[in-house]
């Protein structure tokens, strides 16, 4: 009833490749275009993490800003930040990192974190022209 | 189940008036105040448009990225951008360019273009102070 | 059917220090960290006001901008603005001013004020890092 | 020795048309493309204006904000804004309205209301992605 | 020759109140309007630090960014961050913390822990629409 | 006398690793940390492209923009946005891509394409928060 959602932006760096694996070298660079470059490219992501769930009536906050944050550095930034997608990540292997899937997959690796009863949305933003959001529940 | 929203930004420079041919020129003064100068104001108008759908298990994309902005460049910024929204665009002709108005228009030209199934949404910033959303499914 | 959300974007500055008056000094220290400083700090916040109603067929607004923004002015900014949150702010009183119960209070002020079948949203931000949403309809 | 820049923001909105007049329509069409469409366009223009002087041992100012935010606006906005740059602005009668040559006149309407010994810099953005700075002394 | 200037930006929260001692009240009122209220009020303000000098043929760098992260973190960051500068910021004891004050307090805190041959320049933002710029060599 | 600057900006997504070949792994690491990285990390990469001239009695331009923004995409984006700018770009062969080395190196590049009597400057951010500036004149 008095439900708020409480946003917290983080930043990291990473390297990515686009590069669908069940497809043909030709159709990869026909579908992704630069985005599959044999190298990588890189971006700046920003993630919005968002918790909804009651006010605690003793200190006025829905979740501890400073206990999410540490939830999301331990459980998500630790493996991506400084890192590339496609090489360094064992969680992220196979998967084709666009910004859909990622949002996707770290929606998951929070959800495990969270309390059961808090609603979880994310939001993935590989430039300021892209996002990506998933809300999970 | 695996909806995810994919949004993406485009900009676009356009004059615009507010009038309303059904008021007065008294009322329209006061309803409008500056933005009803007789010959026009400006601004750095930002689309934000998302789709939301599932995430294709072969690419990971809701949609190609590419073809949305194609869509989206044809279907709508040639027809408003570095125009003057009263006297150049055919389809605008006779609406008061308000910022909720345009939002319904623009959704309505891309709804057209778009997969039934995906649902749109439509945020259009007049500038960084106020924008208008319309998600007409 | 054609229900359009206007968003109007506000900032005020202010002065805060977070502290629960039911719980010790310790556990105010330990819960609330750097932000329980005895002295308190501060921030410019961004305060997003969202309006979902229908579109006026002659004006094209679902509400008039001037009269929202007088209206958030009066009701809410001229009591927040460059002010100690915990000491100025009669309204305020006993309320520990983090983001989500200033979030849920402003969502009250304004309340009041907008017609009944108007859907109010608040959305504030402490810093670009943190915010907090209030939908309460 | 001790001279600070103080540098206040300023945004407006106009609408506008490059157009030279001593070059014929065709020279015109080519050298400034969609900005030279005949019913002009327009912008969300940001104004940055700074001004370098002493730090006034009592006040710890260079010139009071307040001071510069009404010369600023007697002197300058309410000449421009929301108004139509090429048809509303006598002052501006006959100059094709550039970044670069609105930068050079709007740092002489402010020059004249400035203390002398007060260096002045004026930095005009028309978008995100295109500015004019004007350094006149 | 080949000088290169290297920025870094830092953010901290402060609370604030604007009163020069020498003055009465009633003149610090007149000049300081709503930024001398007793009670002080705040802002998250962003701290533009700049090093010039020769780029280093061996690890191309002006300045390590991690040796610069540290020294503003432990010069300036930990004596502002979450702090009343008028209450408990020793080094600005007397001070009237206008955003020009700061920035030249802050350019002398930093400039003794450089190296003597690089220049360093100082923007201190209050909010986005105003800041102070110190280049004092 | 009247010489303005005339400023662009450019974006560019790309891959980098910093290391210098000069220098062992063990000194690599502990000088540039998780920059370091074997696979690399990547960037959304801000260009500011800014030229300094005389304004065109004619025109009313210090530089066409839009041949502006040819230049600087055939001479600079097309060879790094997109790419891993340690591997994909034999103009960098060697370089050691730190932002101060790319903003010199940049300079460089478009300097050649420029008339000798405009001044260029360069100013190359890698993220919000770290940014290099050359101005070879």
């Amino acid at each position: 009833m008095t439900t708020v959602i409480l946003t917290k932006r983080f930043h990291f760096s990473a390297a990515h490749r686009l590069h669908a694996e069940q497809l043909s070298d030709a159709e990869n660079a026909e579908i992704f275009g630069k985005c599959n470059g044999v190298n990588g490219h890189g971006h700046n992501y920003m993630l919005e993490v968002s918790v909804a769930g009651d006010v605690d009536p003793v200190t006025g906050m829905v979740m501890n800003g400073s206990a999410l944050r540490t939830m999301v550095g331990e459980n998500l930034l630790i493996h991506v930040d400084h890192k590339n997608l496609n090489l360094d990540v064992e969680r992220l292997a196979g998967v084709n990192p666009t910004v859909e899937n990622l949002a996707l997959h770290f929606w998951q690796w929070l959800r495990a974190s969270l309390p059961p009863h808090m609603r979880l949305i994310v939001t993935l933003s590989e430039t300021d022209s892209i996002n990506a959001t998933y809300d999970g529940g």
